[in-house]
């Protein structure tokens, strides 16, 4: 089952593909989407294609998102609420089952401790995936952080 | 020509339309959709499938939506964005031309008066669609206004 997990943000959206097999999680892929269009549209457009082309290329069965309460600024919540807006309808359109998961939810599920630093959880998640010497970017882990909650509370 | 105006919302969205035929404007339609479903996915669905509806019964050739800025606290900005990302989303997918208005600019261009209050928006929009014993909810008030916006800005 190929479980795909995404770190939402208005101007950077990270990606990240897991296999599991059994008990057993592979790495497939992790990544970040940078949008680069000023306007609205073009944003949402570069977000739509950008996780359509995911989609294409690696088939996830299923889909994690962090969940948002709360962004530093008016402005930038509104945007960082469209963004994901557009990544969850383009993954409901695309047919994948989708599963929400708050920032401490993740850091609970992956370390086992809900108030986890960022350090711990791309450790535990390097560790999990038996990648320790994987190189990414922040929002690259924090999807496959992601990926892995849902991973991890799945049975079978 | 049909313009379809939103005002944007996360549990209430506005709708209006109307055509434009040389200088003269005739309304169609105006309503709200509202949203029941409380989870993030079940509301996403709604909006999607209300706005299709409208189209496709309408069938606007372009579209006008309100901007965002502000709102009062962070979680409904979150919320909020959410619901205008899919409603974009929609629309572009709908192949229609989109053009966003600030509360502002739509203010100006029905009243004359970019301060103007929720009153006289709503007069005047009456006024100039000819409909001055029209009952709506603001909801769909604002959507007309936002799509005579749009409107009065078109030479054609």
């Amino acid at each position: 089952m190929i479980i795909l997990g995404i770190d939402p943000g208005s101007r950077r959206i990270g990606y990240g593909l897991i296999e599991k097999t059994g008990q057993k999680f592979t790495f497939i892929d992790a990544g970040l989407l940078k949008i680069k269009s000023k306007d609205d549209i073009g944003a949402i457009c570069e977000i739509r294609d950008g996780l359509k082309t995911i989609i294409k290329k690696f088939k996830p069965d299923i889909c994690a998102i962090e969940k948002l309460y709360f962004v530093k600024n008016q402005t930038t919540g509104i945007a960082v609420g469209q963004a994901r807006g557009v990544i969850l309808l383009t993954l409901a359109d695309a047919g994948l089952s989708i599963k929400e998961f708050t920032p401490n939810e993740i850091k609970s599920r992956v370390t086992g401790y809900g108030l986890a630093d960022k350090k711990s959880v791309e450790k535990m998640t390097g560790l999990i995936l038996q990648e320790k010497s994987l190189k990414l970017i922040d929002d690259a882990w924090d999807a496959l952080a992601i990926a892995l909650s849902y991973g991890l509370e799945i049975k079978k």
